[in-house]
């Protein structure tokens, strides 16, 4: 699999391609030409053929790509089937309602439980996987070598945990906590959602319907 | 205030330019250069000044950004200060969190109610707002004339309310549901959230550590 060169656009296209094409493969689509996965997503033919061709995936002139075996190729290049570890740390609403409602963290991903600070939940669990105290959080990392950490806690918690889970050896966080967290040099990597930036492109674009029909 | 031709991309980066100065502003900087905003966030200085230059703030040659104006252009250029109307779609674990944890639903919006269909939470509240039977919430946004619908409920549900919605006239939906909504020709303006592409991209490099790691 050639991994060099690809641009960070493109890895950030990835998982729209591979949503898309799990949707295609749902509905029993078989191939889809660049014109038309175009079409559905937005993009113009030369740009889907481009960003594929970043992996050495060309498709058929007059054929277009295989659904499945490209969608496998994404897979495969997003490292979706290396069963990465993963553990939730903070098992509020937020954190309880990712591990519930989202199959796809445990698809794929070896979820390996949760961890809180409050009395009451610690011994319970979520869907089946059990709650710990967020105590021994540090050791639990290290003696089971996780991978990811999802990081659902209250901001004013996120710097004292990132630096446990950072001195434990994660390997990557996964941010929920609205706040930025620094990890040192060297560091794990980190994603950060920002739920308010996407909200605020949709107030962007209500201004500016607002501004256009004032002007008439 | 100027808004045309202000690319997609220079919409998206808006709000990470909000984030940053309310950062710097809540820190008591009072300006700052593009050189500096760059090395920041990870940007070229050049690229500050042209994203800037989309809507006319364009700095003082040796003095920068004045941290306070830029960031209440910004604002207004996103619309916050229009006190847009919204209303919470499905009041589970996940709308729950984003109502309780995030205060910026609230600040520079009028938050009016959350509606769900299970009886257990009809006529309680979340964070003092109020639970209302979803079967009323067509009629609701037809009389508040409602601005925004914030959509976290299961998936199986998404389209059905979608079209309540749309048939009472919302403008904005934030779709939380992870499932494409469709919402038809002149329908409201759709943001997705999805979660699991920003935990790809963390999947995505910790496979291409563990492969340069192979390789050595």
């Amino acid at each position: 699999m050639k991994r060099t060169n690809i641009s960070n656009n493109v890895i950030r296209r990835l998982p729209r391609y591979l949503r898309k094409l799990d949707d295609l493969a749902s509905r029993g689509e078989e191939r889809i030409s660049s014109d038309k996965l175009g079409r559905q997503m937005g993009l113009t033919p030369s740009q889907i053929r481009q960003d594929f061709s970043c992996f050495g995936e060309f498709g058929q002139q007059g054929y277009g790509y295989n659904v499945d075996s490209l969608r496998k190729e994404i897979g495969q290049i997003l490292g979706t089937y290396r069963d990465y570890s993963a553990i939730l740390v903070g098992a509020g609403n937020l954190g309880t309602a990712l591990v519930q409602n989202f199959e796809f963290i445990i698809e794929g991903y070896s979820f390996l439980g949760a961890f809180d600070v409050r009395p009451e939940v610690i011994g319970k669990d979520i869907s089946g996987f059990p709650i710990y105290d967020v105590a021994g959080v540090g050791d639990f990392v290290r003696e089971h070598k996780v991978d990811i950490a999802i990081l659902t806690v209250p901001r004013e918690a996120a710097q004292d945990l990132t630096d446990v889970l950072v001195e434990a050896g994660i390997r990557a966080i996964w941010n929920f906590t609205n706040t930025e967290i620094s990890v040192g040099e060297n560091g794990p990597l980190v994603e950060s959602i920002h739920f308010a930036d996407s909200l605020l492109v949709l107030t962007y674009h209500l201004a500016e319907l607002d501004d256009a029909n004032k002007k008439k």
